[in-house]
């Protein structure tokens, strides 16, 4: 009989299940997660983390009992995935409050085992009010210390650690990130990064110290007390958030024999599918293709994992769906200032290969006699050899997202520079300018392609 | 010796002279326009009349002086063209000042007078405070009766007669929209429209009078002092603007020979050329293709009067340019309600033919835990043959604008469902849900065009 085992309760794991179940009434289905909580956005922690919202219930889609009452799917929480073994079509399952492990045989499995904060090898990391974020649990253990914080430091300065800026600037703790490259955000070039830093500083002075690094925690009883940088600054802190990148929970896949790709995540082909046949991955875990370059790429992101457990979901049903790709479109904010990006920025362009022709374009959001028009600032590059577009970056007070999206549904359908200046977008003074500045961006792009020699 | 005329001093006229100019440094242009002011922005004046800004330069890109100094353009306001003669390559101007008349030789011709005011037959029209909106004069004369006003009457239910609506209210009068039809804004499907007249209707009661309309103006001493509706009811009312549509001022092209198209608008080719090749036509007086359906259209808007300009511009230099069309996207906004379309609405695509597979789809436009997620509602539609997007409508008061112009970019790619579902859009949950709307839309839509027999 058939029996669909799945690995994994955020993200990709549910979305799978569910979407299999909306196929197929009859199949057999079994979800373990390792955590106590199932169904959350992960995404949402630092928003809840910061107080946009005191339940979090508000977090959960299902919990473990409406799940298995809506979507028929046997759940076993706090159950750990400890080994696969493709040769018997099982796997080897450890209960985390007994220690137990047992045999579970599938006929299908998904690997929905998300990724993890990397830890660095900082002295001192195993005192207390050290921190990483990725699930409820320390999301729970950073709001308890927060309330008895004043200063707090977060070491990284990607999107988590911004997003965390904020939170903990929101609960009026003095925080601040320290990055030890010279610049933030590592997935914006290096231009609308220092722009956003720049940002970032006026809003709050010295939130954000680059080109620096924690080397030690020092503690008290076993308690974080102060950091100590390379610079030689020592900083008092009560809390400390380790955000500098996370890695996939691969080492099981690999154990078991799956292929492994870029960053040892789990290689897939387009049906979510691994090197064995009934084996899929989808999720944090599993490496992606970049529909720009074609290039396998590992951009780990909650919107991605949805879909491909989507697709997960309906091959795991015996139907068939394919998921195309990403772009890496990613947006964050700081406070009022949004970020945003989507397909390959100059830099990675560069690497691959490509011949790039970039423009940045400092607007508004808005027509300029709109009181609430606000500045904007987009990068956005193309290829001198195919005058495709390639990515696009923005940061600015005002509607960023909208602008990096229409750039977005560009780049899936390949257009050159020429059809994006084509595209109407809409426009009434409240909204934009009557040329948008990503249309701008595309005139200036299509004269530097047009002069080439 | 090359010499460049241009009748109409708005968005398409300006935008063409400015662009010729960047393409020739030296080719001889002059520019005629019947209005005191040019190169204005047309799309600002009900928020001008709304009190979003005092003073009307900020709707003013260019001065007559800064034109003729920056564009090298020679320009000549209040002088209308009263006749085009294509066998002299000539046009006869009035003076509107001095009433007289002169003949100009052009070797290229660019039409650009824009559209004006459809006014209706009603009795009393011509009574003092009954005004049609089309300038900046009269904006100006708006303004300075509703300064004396406590009432208004806004006939017609359309993109002005709602930003009007708006304008007056924020400005204290007690005013409504009085719209013939049972429904308001036609551009868009009946179901979305009625939505949005009960939006509407929630925060300002009696602001919408649907299925009457207005018979006969009332004055006193020649001044409007009531409005009798075609219901029987007789509103007082110190001001009426007459807000039923536009036509486009194509009299003086047809009387040339010049071919008229869709709604008497000027035929024209890619290039922006008319039947007669020295003689091209741009802006609002101009046919337009909807390039969804790759029909003859005409949708008078002021970001496509921009970027047919700058075609037309090009084209005028002796370079080449192509203007491929328009989706008829457009968005407004009533108070915090936005509403955007692009594409075609159902009932276009019914009429054109199409075998038409639509879905609505109720929802936020953040992740349900954010405080400030607002309700979105937004309608798509395809093509069950080709199973392509063929459009879509959105309103509420989250951002509508985001999420019509990713679609509006889909479209111009001509993509279908299945490859509008691989759009990877930003996701992070002050910003959408990690499936946005649009894509939950667009998997309702591949649903309904995999399940047909």
């Amino acid at each position: 009989m058939e029996h669909i085992i799945i690995i994994g309760g955020v993200a990709a794991g549910t979305k799978a299940a569910a979407k299999a179940r909306r196929e197929n009434a009859d199949i057999k289905m079994t979800l373990f997660t390792n955590e106590k909580h199932m169904s959350y956005s992960a995404c949402g922690l630092p928003f809840f983390i910061g107080g946009e919202f005191k339940d979090y219930h508000q977090l959960v889609e299902y919990t473990k009992e409406n799940f298995e009452h809506d979507m028929n799917v046997k759940v076993h929480t706090l159950h750990e995935c400890v080994a696969i073994n493709p040769q018997q079509n099982s796997v080897s399952i450890k209960n985390l409050q007994t220690n137990e492990t047992s045999e579970h045989t599938y006929t299908k499995l998904l690997i929905a085992t998300g990724a993890r904060p990397f830890i660095p090898e900082i002295e001192g990391k195993e005192l207390q009010n050290v921190f990483k974020i990725r699930n409820l649990e320390d999301a729970f253990a950073i709001i308890e210390t927060m309330k008895k914080s004043k200063k707090a430091l977060i070491i990284g300065g990607g999107y988590i650690g911004i997003e965390m800026l904020e939170a903990f600037l929101r609960q009026g703790l003095d925080a601040k990130i320290i990055e030890k490259t010279p610049h933030i955000m590592p997935t914006l070039d290096i231009d609308v990064a220092d722009h956003l830093k720049d940002m970032m500083l006026e809003e709050y002075p010295n939130c954000v110290i680059t080109s620096d690094n924690v080397t030690k925690f020092i503690g008290e009883n076993g308690v974080l007390k102060k950091a100590e940088l390379q610079s030689g600054m020592v900083l008092d802190t009560d809390l400390a958030l380790l955000s500098v990148g996370v890695r996939p929970n691969s080492e099981i896949a690999k154990e078991a024999g799956i292929e492994l790709g870029v960053a040892n995540s789990i290689k897939v082909n387009k049906h979510m599918q691994t090197n064995i046949p009934n084996i899929y991955a989808a999720g944090d875990c599993a490496e992606k293709t970049n529909i720009v370059s074609n290039q396998p790429v590992w951009v780990p992101l909650g919107s991605t994992a949805n879909k491909e457990g989507r697709v997960a979901g309906v091959n795991l049903a015996g139907k068939d769906a394919e998921f195309e790709g990403i772009l890496g479109s990613a947006i964050t904010k700081f406070f009022d200032i949004k970020i945003a990006t989507t397909g390959l920025i100059e830099k990675t362009a560069k690497d691959l290969g490509y011949d790039v022709a970039s423009v940045v374009i400092h607007s508004k959001d808005k027509a300029g006699y709109m009181h609430d028009a606000q500045p904007i600032c987009i990068k956005v590059i193309a290829d001198k050899k195919t005058k495709r577009l390639l990515g696009a970056q923005g940061i600015g007070y005002g509607d960023i997202d909208k602008r990096i999206n229409i750039i977005a549904s560009s780049l899936s359908s390949k257009m050159t520079v020429k059809e994006y200046i084509n595209i109407d977008i809409t426009y009434a003074p409240p909204f934009s300018k009557a040329i948008d500045i990503t249309t701008t961006a595309a005139y200036q792009l299509d004269k530097i392609l047009e002069n080439q020699t």
